[in-house]
């Protein structure tokens, strides 16, 4: 299994290409020790994983303050603008700046974002852990989210749950995050760490958005620690990925949405067990791997 | 270990009494079975937790959709509206009305909520799982906090993670649920399951305010299944719980946040084995009890 690099050194890669916004690379300490007492009264050094607090501001206007751990903020907030479906292009970015000493990320547009105080006054607490505020109107887009044919087989899919075993560093240093990743098959693309999911996935979303050849076609699946929660499933759909893999289970909304989507979601994938939950027709089933 | 009733029972017993809300007692079914698909091939029923869109209106004025499982609708509203700090006290409201059949909360207050649309115009997505939007200014007012000199034993600890291990109703038929409880030592004195750890302990916030007598005195742990965010200590302060147990780890603003307040974080707490993160004083370590 080829282990893909992190985000930030895909990205570093390609700084500034032509149409697509610059970033800054804005690094900090993922991992904090603390001294804590365990059960038999002994003090020990503890990992315990970094949380930010990164306000963006869209030209110059403060629009939400994130909790991150801090890996890829740029992406993060790249893709916070995505999956708010604030932005419809990477190009109307122009650039995004951030600076951990403030605390601040400063996204420039190139054209302003049209009714941006009307659009971000509705507010919605979703299910999805950590993520909390999406902006009102993301269900109302679903009917016109027409998914890619993709399929993944029983294999694939072992060797996708295979690969995310292998990851998790900051998880396994630390704990207290949530991982996400895009795959290709069983082939890892990006793999993304932070306290809160939402912030996970809209990292990975601002990834996709910043590698446009490299997530060409419907191919994709969606992997997270987290719940299948409406959430979740709504924010894969919205960059084209038609399967989305948990190792947790799905709430009910999710469900819903999963199956109004023909999108296909599958939970509980540890080893060889899984449910696939909605959209089966998607996962070529090979039972005599199950074991 | 004495089994509390659930949150609603306990409810039902006190309607409408001296200068306390009166509340509807809407219910609803908090699991769903689906047909999903397994490891081999074979269709089963899985049973998934509920979630529901409840709206919020403020003397008919919307504020906030939250996505809930539904089990104390009434309470999670009077508990989301005090942890927001948009109420100060429960005699401020006057009733809450659920109806599931339009997704709707209406709060009724007695005097109207001051610069409440100023107050809730800033926007901060929280780490904390499923929470999302704690309005602006929560951190500002810690330091205003004094927390009570309670102390919890490590026997006592111990048989709170017990009485947890056998409570867990929605979970463990569906999972996909946080889990918050509110003890007396190792005595279970309410536990709330939702969809959202946030929304489990804003309604264990408003069933505390409706049991004035019950919870008098500091001497409270409250419990989360979920990570020791920032958001989930300063919750438990305002709530003037001193003492916070979780299965999960701790974030790092979590700990800067309960060492500012004197608060004792106690993670990773399964079985016999826990590390407390911050606030070592207020636990009384036993470690011949460890095994």
């Amino acid at each position: 299994m080829p282990s893909a690099p992190p985000a930030s050194e895909l990205f570093a890669a390609v700084p500034g290409r032509c149409g697509l916004p610059r970033l800054t690379a804005a690094s900090a300490a993922l991992t904090h020790t603390v001294q804590a007492i365990n059960e038999r009264g002994e003090s020990e050094p503890v990992h315990i994983p970094a949380e930010r607090a990164l306000t963006v501001y869209v030209d110059r206007r403060e629009l939400v303050t994130l909790m991150t751990l801090g890996a890829q903020p740029e992406l993060l907030v790249l893709g916070y603008l995505r999956n708010q479906r604030l932005v419809t292009d990477a190009g109307d970015i122009e650039s995004i700046t951030v600076d951990w000493e403030v605390g601040a990320a400063a996204v420039k547009t190139r054209r302003g974002i049209e009714r941006i105080a009307e659009r971000t006054a509705s507010r919605v607490v979703t299910t999805g852990c950590g993520q909390g505020s999406v902006f009102g109107g993301l269900m109302d887009d679903i009917a016109s989210i027409a998914l890619p044919p993709a399929r993944i087989s029983q294999s694939e899919l072992y060797g996708l749950v295979n690969a995310i075993r292998l990851k998790e560093s900051t998880y396994k240093s630390a704990g207290s995050v949530h991982g996400c990743a895009l795959f290709r098959g069983s082939e890892l693309l990006v793999f993304v760490e932070d306290v809160g999911r939402h912030n996970a996935i809209d990292t990975i979303a601002g990834w996709m958005w910043m590698q446009p050849e490299t997530v060409q076609g419907g191919d994709k699946v969606f992997y997270t620690t987290g719940r299948l929660t409406s959430e979740m499933v709504i924010k894969s759909a919205q960059m084209g990925v038609p399967i989305v893999v948990s190792r947790s289970g799905m709430t009910q909304m999710g469900h819903t949405v999963a199956e109004q989507l023909g999108l296909c979601a599958i939970g509980r994938a540890t080893h060889r067990r899984f449910v696939c939950y909605a959209g089966a027709d998607r996962l070529l089933f090979q039972p005599e791997l199950a074991g």
